[in-house]
């Protein structure tokens, strides 16, 4: 953190672009694809809106995978750009069925977009990008435009390998510095998408932020304090390597998802995303009741559910710089909660769950 | 800056309303308005945008007042999404004259705003906001639109006397803090404009952030680094005081073109900006050996010229936290980067002119 309270340097100077050409290529790695990484300044929504608006033209359909709150924002954003938005549906805590993507296509040949959100936050659910890209590059001509916002630098992505044309992410997500970046990924179609679209545009233009990009620079005054936070985190990134960081983080959430059904708990999911665990409050146990034992007994605090999950579900997130005994932290955080709740269960068992499965996937090889 | 490194508050806590709520409490204060004063997370040049998709509906005409680099921005802005712009043109470093507004607002009478850059920056020239807020007002119903970009936190605007409906900063220039956030003032008039507004919108809606901001919130996830700055650089501001903080401006603007004076240069513009002061480079003197005299004598950095004026002018920035010892260092570094080049002048004839009319201006009762 300490890093962004440096002295800042002028975003028109050598420096700058020598600072961002590092980050631009340590984020190619990050994305894990070849293709140019631009670095956006708004928060991630902005990323996805700059997707929108420079990939498309007004009238041209696109699909958006809607299974909770980030699927329904991409579904009204498509619309406030007067795109044609075939919604694919999925109940809150499912995964979409590649299945279904393939009916769509089949229904709508013409479709120049799917959006698929992998980890929706609101949620805890993980979508398989790479089955449902692989369903769009076989089926279609449809941009495959994956909303990276909680997952990217946590649940495993290989943009290149897996045929994913654009990607987005946010500033605060796997990269751990504070909001204010988005990073978006551009393959060779998108690049020609972008030459074609007719959508009225000027500050999320990615063709302008391509052709800055090509000359080492930013289209507009850069938030240059983060793009120093991200040069340093990505360095951490870079070393401690793509591989071990998706299997540390499917640690992690192994360790925590064995940890609460250890207590009697149920996930929210049936796919479960590895950044972030959606958890069923048990009967009897209230919200409100549980966050605030949550704060007086840890100091903690979980997210809550969002909109028809709202009093019904819990979330922990863990993407970034975590480890074990942050995930042990939380599970003995949520046994002192239900304890003040007045919850049955036996006491430690959620603990030495998550200790165990932790041991286990470390001899399993999941621990490098 | 330190304050920026402080560990993040999270965006949808009370703790970040109660920051968020004193932030804007002092951003009216810093624009002299009642209205809301709205924060995005974005460059000033998104800040912009917000406006012109935010207030207007695609073939409503605006007229922009053009003198330099930043006005032509916002005419190409607002051709890119559709608009009817009526461009004023000035010629660079000369302020527009306010009859020429009130004839094209005869000639445009059903136009809806009117788009003014308060300061110049690619010529150092400031436009009379106060002026030609008035003859719009009284000749026609547009919106008065304002980039104060460079100016707000430096030269006098009064939002709410003046009668200015929208205005727009960055957090890079008068606050002083990283760039990354854009404050947008928003007075009744733009309110009502905003809920007729057509414009395809969604990240840069000032409708949505106006409800988000009745509610202590933003409408996407802030760079809260960033907010946190802002809170500490807008309680710096409160304790100076706007009018402590325009005649400081006016003080520092001052001696430093008494000093290029009186080494034989000429101001580049005829109505020269408190924030940024462009002179002309003197004849034999080539602007590449000028700035790297600079970098090399004394370590500073101007800013050169852009487009029509490469090479011909370079340009000091003079707004924020600086005081008379800047300004002394400023025109101490043109002097020997000026020796270095062979230029001719009477040594130290600067410091003594910046010097004298420090004091004069400080006599005067400019230096409070």
């Amino acid at each position: 953190m300490l890093r962004m309270a440096e002295p800042l340097i002028h975003h028109r100077s050598a420096e700058f672009r020598s600072l961002l050409s590092r980050v631009t290529a340590h984020l190619g790695y990050l994305f894990q694809t070849g293709d140019p990484v631009l670095t956006l300044t708004c928060s991630g929504t902005g990323g996805v809106e700059a997707t929108f608006v420079s990939l498309f033209s007004p009238g041209e359909t696109v699909i958006v995978l809607n299974g909770g709150k980030f699927g329904e924002r991409w579904v009204q954003m498509g619309r406030a750009f007067g795109l044609e938005v075939v919604e694919i549906r999925t109940p809150w805590g499912e995964a979409a069925d590649p299945l279904v993507v393939a009916s769509a296509l089949r229904a709508h040949p013409h479709a120049s977009g799917v959006y698929v959100t992998h980890c929706e936050t609101s949620t805890g659910t993980a979508n398989d990008v790479r089955e449902i890209a692989r369903v769009v590059r076989e089926n279609s001509r449809a941009l495959v435009c994956v909303d990276g916002i909680s997952s990217v630098g946590a649940l495993e992505l290989r943009c290149g390998a897996w045929g994913v044309d654009v990607c987005v992410t946010g500033s605060q997500k796997g990269l751990m510095i504070p909001p204010g970046l988005a990073f978006v990924s551009l393959g060779e179609r998108a690049v020609r998408a972008a030459s074609e679209s007719k959508m009225p545009k000027y500050y999320f233009d990615l063709g302008t932020a391509l052709r800055a990009h090509e000359r080492g620079d930013t289209s507009w005054t850069p938030a240059i304090a983060l793009v120093q936070g991200a040069d340093a985190s990505l360095a951490m990134i870079r070393g401690e390597g793509m591989e071990n960081i998706w299997s540390r983080h499917a640690r992690l959430a192994g360790g925590l998802r064995a940890g609460v059904a250890a207590l009697g708990l149920s996930l929210f999911s049936s796919s479960p995303s590895n950044s972030v665990t959606a958890v069923r409050l048990p009967g009897g146990v209230e919200w409100t009741a549980f966050a605030a034992a949550l704060r007086k007994g840890s100091g903690v605090t979980f997210a809550g559910g969002q909109a028809e999950q709202a009093g019904k579900i819990f979330r922990i997130g863990h993407l970034g710089y975590i480890d074990e005994p942050d995930i042990l932290t939380a599970v003995s955080a949520v046994e002192r909660a239900l304890s003040a709740c007045g919850f049955a269960f036996d006491r430690g068992a959620g603990l030495r769950a998550t200790e165990g499965e932790f041991f286990r996937l470390t001899a399993h090889g999941g621990g490098r």
